[in-house]
């Protein structure tokens, strides 16, 4: 089999060609610009591989995953405005002419992550990706099938109590004061600090607000749907600040659920090359492929 | 078929013999006292049905619901002192020696308003049933299946942002400081007012503390899980409070996700004589029958 996988992000375009193994055999990066110019230079590169068996996309959103729509994998209310009602799955399929399946950027890396743990041996009866980057959301795998696949989990918009320290921050969300993702994703940091992110010192006090609100994320998503691991992904999680969140997390709990195995719990993303989309793109393709 | 249901709550258990249709034929209300009282006269009922297939129960918890442990259907660290440890499930499969499925009383009565709609001619791809009472829990049904069925989703204690005129109440639960369970089920109400929620007005300003956090659940559940329906069973979310609770989750959104056909996402229960865990019990005993 060769297979296709498209991380469609809103900076960059990954393009891999992979195998029925979901190894990848070539890769390409495409900037994000316009709709014609970057879809039109992912076609270019998937054309040259004409025994493509079929493609899977995991793209930023919000999507429309409504199968019975007419709209069916279009990009919809997105501030990328030059993308807004393109329907990237009827784009690439129509000029590649083979399967192709959409789902979330998320949804995508959730099922890389069950896929990569399940080769190490370790088979979840449930699983989270929770990425912290630019912005906040969830994948979800239950029973080895994506939840909600005909929605799209809004997780970085839940509302958080706000850190004390934080009373007169309302957070980067233009709709929100006080979601999840305006006061924890990172142009968050760089809103309260005017340092970006990246360059702020590990032991900077705002970290601690970070792992007060992730604390809350976790708590909720466990509460809510008891996954047997949270994986999580994107840049803003590093190790200092997972420690955190697991502090924060046994005390937001305060004994009510069982908060050993915290280790095992609350993990960061293991896949190497950040490519758990990817290998999450080949095994949504593999079943699109008749045998 | 002869089919069994044991709704198994705090200071009642309902038990009722059904058929293949979910009818129910026969019911008995039995005192919750003593492990030994209670489930002796329950034994003693259904041992008058000597053509018994099987038996469902669906249990106050917290529950062992993890078939893999030795403690598989027993109730674990429970208030109520007595029931602590105690087997419900072993005890009832040994003594009628039929084939027993055990699940919280929230995944039954979710499991019976699914089926319910169901037969109403209502097919959701998702539903939670969402119980407001003495505490507050939730069932999560998705693609005609219980979500968590090894574990015990504990919805009632997320964290809920506190209401201006809450400032100074900390809710009724023991554990934490504002969840939800303590800040807007019922007890929460005599809690701050000294009078009976069954008693309060139903214009009293204290309803709209209520729907402030009920709306907070709605959003994170929607947000999280993208649920096709929430049925609000218990006793505590009477009509006017449902309006309420549905304009402050449009509040609450600000436009983010869709909010419109809210009476059709939120409703409260329609199972006649509050009997969805028994019609879920009848469905789930169904399913351990050989035919």
């Amino acid at each position: 089999m060769l297979l296709g996988s498209i991380e469609a992000g809103g900076t960059k375009f990954i393009c891999s060609v992979g195998d029925e193994n979901l190894t990848v055999l070539d890769q390409v990066r495409i900037e994000t610009t316009t709709p014609e110019i970057t879809l039109g230079k992912v076609i270019e590169y998937f054309s040259q591989f004409a025994d493509l068996d079929s493609l899977s996309i995991a793209s930023f959103g919000p999507l429309n995953l409504d199968s019975a729509s007419p709209a069916f994998g279009s990009i919809l209310n997105t501030p990328k405005l030059l993308w807004k009602n393109v329907n990237i799955m009827t784009i690439i399929r129509d000029a590649l002419n083979v399967p192709v399946f959409i789902t979330t950027d998320v949804n995508g890396s959730a099922v890389g992550e069950n896929l990569f743990l399940k080769q190490a041996g370790i088979n979840l009866h449930s699983l989270v990706y929770l990425t912290v980057g630019t912005g906040i959301g969830a994948g979800i795998i239950v029973n080895d099938q994506i939840l909600g696949s005909n929605g799209h989990p809004e997780v970085g918009h839940i509302r958080v109590i706000k850190h004390p320290d934080d009373a007169d921050f309302h957070g980067t969300c233009p709709f929100h004061d006080g979601c999840l993702e305006g006061m924890a994703a990172g142009p968050s940091l760089k809103a309260r600090t005017n340092i970006p992110g990246e360059c702020l010192a590990l032991d900077d006090p705002i970290w601690d607000r970070l792992a007060y609100y992730l604390a809350q994320a976790v708590g909720s998503l466990n509460l809510i749907i008891h996954p047997a691991r949270i994986v999580f992904g994107g840049s803003v999680v590093n190790p200092q600040l997972l420690s955190k969140i697991k502090k924060d997390y046994v005390q937001l709990m305060n004994g009510y659920v069982a908060t050993d195995h915290l280790d095992d719990f609350l993990i960061r993303s293991c896949v190497p090359n950040n490519g758990s989309a990817t290998i999450g793109n080949f095994a949504l393709a593999r079943k699109l492929v008749r045998v």
